[in-house]
């Protein structure tokens, strides 16, 4: 595929098992005006939040986790994707190990909803 | 989670293994203006065309294609995803079962762009 160097695949499964550091976002590519982004996350909890322009896809690559709403929660396991509303306050509560996949319109994830941990 | 019937966890490996119909899609979801459809293919190959408006993005839940450029083509196995960039013509080639997750614009897949398998 010479002649198509802005294309290539990526496997999902090893990028997600070579993440360096924890709670650091990793961006694997963009979708039109979305982006897909990986993270690693342990005994984490993130404050509620909303996104207001974006609805947001959570897929488990590997683990588990859970999304709390204001009225209930729900476990994500692996295989699970949800995708989140735009307006809809919500937030990550990670225990054990998990390895997630996000896709969400480009801007959506900011230092100030992943407590810190999205850099741009 | 009674209160948010809006919004639940899709298993994508279950839905994979459960869809009735080869050649089918299935939609299972939608992020934005983006849907998620996905499809069990089998010796199958389909005309070269292009996505004027929207980026493509394939993801392999099981199995294996080759995606066909004009100038070469990429192998995909279980895991593996690629986005191909609006404009650019491709075509899928689908030997082996291989059950796909395609996520794209809604409105960027008809019947003409999927041999008549695409019905909305």
């Amino acid at each position: 595929m010479e002649n198509h160097k802005m294309i290539e695949k990526v496997n999902l499964l090893s990028v997600a098992d070579n993440l360096p550091e924890l709670s650091k976002y990793l961006t694997i590519g963009k979708l039109n005006d979305h982006v897909l982004n990986i993270v690693r996350v342990e005994n984490r909890t993130l404050d509620f939040h909303v996104h207001d322009e974006s609805d947001e896809m959570f897929y488990i690559i590997e683990g588990s986790m859970e999304l709390e709403f204001e009225e209930g929660k729900i476990e994500l396991c692996e295989g699970d994707f949800i995708i989140i509303p735009r307006g809809l306050v919500h937030r990550p509560v990670c225990k054990n190990l998990v390895k997630v996949l996000l896709i969400e319109k480009i801007g959506t994830l900011t230092g100030e909803n992943t407590g810190g941990a999205f850099e741009k």
